[in-house]
């Protein structure tokens, strides 16, 4: 992309009524728009990578088994009525509208409901079992107050996952997959290592849940973390129960402020018992689907990178998710540099890295600070000097030293286009 | 992917509350699920369809330098009572809602208002123009009546692109590169010779608009049709004016039922007076942006296509948006004709074609009628008579005759995994 065609431009000063790191820094980069507290348009850098956080998750989630679909964001009230969940009374952040003939509508806010309702037709026999279902879908939450920028959202993207197993045992192995498949999903966004395992409360059918609890000043939680053995207590499960039942050495516990970016729970037979999710057993028996549900919020994670990996100059993307790996940049008023940079340019392309070409007639500093407010991992910079020396500056987004390379090693230095 | 693991199953019946021919072999072959009247949950091969949809459209749209974006849903009335399009009396599709604090919100039917300020920011003089900035997003109506299934609906798939131009010349050049780009999806998506660009009426700012019409029973248009131009009048402008501005031959016209699949608009400076959207020419002037809009309905398109390639056996895909190309069947109960079975689909799979492997152990005539039910473009069958014979019975989905293939051939026969 040149970008004398991206429409977008970058300010030099955080908008007054944003209080969080995260919309400050993805606001001034031109990432995203605000329209309403909590309700974020994805401007086209944003969106990129927003959408390269999902296809992590997409291949994670395809890679154990599940299967896509999409729900719908208008919810009819009578499937919710069967499990006790529509009234305002027993869920608080309900969004509801009405059709023109006055039936209520809601939108969700969660599914378990209609999802139930969706594949009940296609379980009757165990032959049927078990199936991971799971959509990357807009999620909608009248939360009463909203002020961590993308982090929290009255409108917000998820991705949900369900598990459908017949036996206790079946549901635990379902459970550890994808368990398993979470750490690999924070791993490759580049947070794996401030990421952990997090006993939480359980609900009611099962003494704990877990989250994934990503270690930030800017998230919302606190949690007792024993950093040795990778395990953490949420704060309000925290006692010796929780501790013996955890294993984690009690007086090497760091409290520390955390923001959740995943959950996973066991619902046992919670929605598929009032709702009628049954099959027959080969014993000839019928019993109740056992399920889970295992949640990620992709655009909550956009902030929560933003929130860890942000420096002092701007945003830095780990390579898998930026929106392009590298930001080229002719410096001076040159017909040579010019041609060099517009070729670097298209062998790039042509190699498959993504490139955002800075074509545009400015001075060298009103480059390097977008190039660094962007957070794109490599910078390339053409310049006389540089081809004096035989060829590029290269730098990297979270480096000071640059280093000159040559065209044709670049594909080389830069490694292949998919990597994580 | 292994038939045993997909959740879904076929039914032999409609669903009785279903008129919509669309809706009914949509869900008889378990890729869509009605959650309310004009309210589709896409399971996972109605999710494909409508991906390599989404995929077609969006290679266009970014072929023409469209920056793809994601605006939201929940709407902000401010920005739409400045152009008095808030009140129900102007606009009787809103769906509302409120905030805890009783602030009205909408949910977006439509997106020049927030479309315009999110790019406000970005645009001051005429360096920053032209650019093309595009959506594929969820759109609410509140329409009274609904009943022509995945077609028209209260919840829908919208591809919107605007075009943002200093001049009417280059606006009009956006335009007609735009509307070529419209032509190139539809031949893409099998409609091609089915589909006319169609006057119709153009609102404020211009005597007519263009609708892009599939001639289809299941429309709710009407069009007249000059087939040997290629160019239809819709009947609501269909005068003696208008067949003189088109050209068409009065005498060929013919009348036909068709649904709208795309529609270009131009809006002039409609939306940019009123919100302030303007930019400074050269000659340092301030001027409005001159704008169009752009729709392109996937979701309806999943439907169009059904009503008009569908047969009396059920689904019929182009290859482009087919869930998978290949339905892969082992029959007899035979350990030469499995082994064989498992061959073939790894081979493939390895060769990247997508196959749907129906490894179950369920009659011929059972397997046969999915493959035929589901649409899918090419049926491979495996058995002794077709070991005997050599190879692997292959047949289309739209031809009678059937041939005998070897394994090692079959990544021909079939063509290139991406083609269209």
């Amino acid at each position: 992309m040149r970008r004398s065609q991206l429409f977008i431009k970058t300010r030099k000063e955080a908008p007054a009524d944003e209080e969080a790191k995260n919309a400050q820094l993805l606001i001034r980069a031109g990432f995203v728009h605000k329209e309403m507290a909590g309700v974020y348009t994805f401007l086209p850098m944003g969106l990129k990578v927003l959408e390269h956080i999902n296809d992590v998750i997409r291949e994670e989630m395809d890679g154990i088994g599940g299967q896509e679909l999409r729900l719908t964001s208008l919810q009819d009230p009578e499937i919710w009525k069967e499990t006790g969940r529509w009234s305002d009374e027993a869920v608080d952040v309900w969004f509801k509208t009405k059709l023109k003939n006055q039936t209520e509508v809601g939108l969700g806010w969660t599914q378990e409901e209609p999802l139930v309702r969706a594949v009940r037709p296609f379980v009757n026999s165990y032959k049927d079992l078990p199936f991971l279902a799971y959509q990357i879908q807009t999620k909608f939450r009248n939360e009463i107050r909203v002020k961590s920028g993308v982090m929290r959202g009255r409108e917000f993207l998820m991705k949900d996952m369900y598990s459908f197993a017949r036996t206790q045992q079946e549901h635990e192995e379902l459970y550890e997959k994808i368990k398993q498949a979470y750490f690999r999903v924070f791993q490759r966004l580049g947070i794996g290592d401030k990421t952990f395992l997090t006993f939480a409360s359980g609900g009611a059918f099962s003494k704990y849940s877990h989250e994934f609890q990503t270690v930030t000043d800017a998230g919302e939680d606190t949690i007792l973390l024993d950093r040795g053995k990778g395990i953490a207590i949420n704060e309000e499960v925290y006692d010796d129960e929780s501790v013996a039942q955890t294993g984690v050495d009690k007086d090497k516990l760091e409290k520390v402020k955390a923001a959740e970016v995943g959950n996973i729970f066991t619902l046992r037979d919670k929605y598929s018992t009032p709702l009628g999710l049954k099959f027959t057993a080969e014993d000839g028996q019928e019993h109740p689907v056992l399920m889970g549900c295992y949640g990620i919020g992709p655009s909550r994670l956009v902030g929560v990178i933003t929130e860890l990996l942000a420096d002092d100059k701007g945003l830095v993307w780990p390579e898998r998710v930026a929106p392009y790996k590298v930001y080229l940049a002719g410096i001076g008023d040159d017909e040579e540099v010019r041609r060099s940079a517009d070729e670097v340019y298209d062998y790039l392309t042509e190699n498959g890295v993504t490139v955002l070409y800075d074509d545009r007639d400015e001075r060298p500093g009103e480059k390097f600070a977008d190039a660094d407010l962007f957070g794109i991992p490599f910078r390339l910079v053409v310049s006389r000097k540089s081809l004096e020396a035989g060829g590029l500056e290269l730098k990297k987004r979270t480096a000071d030293a640059t280093e000159i390379v040559v065209k044709n090693q670049l594909t080389q230095v830069l490694g292949s286009p998919g990597q994580d």
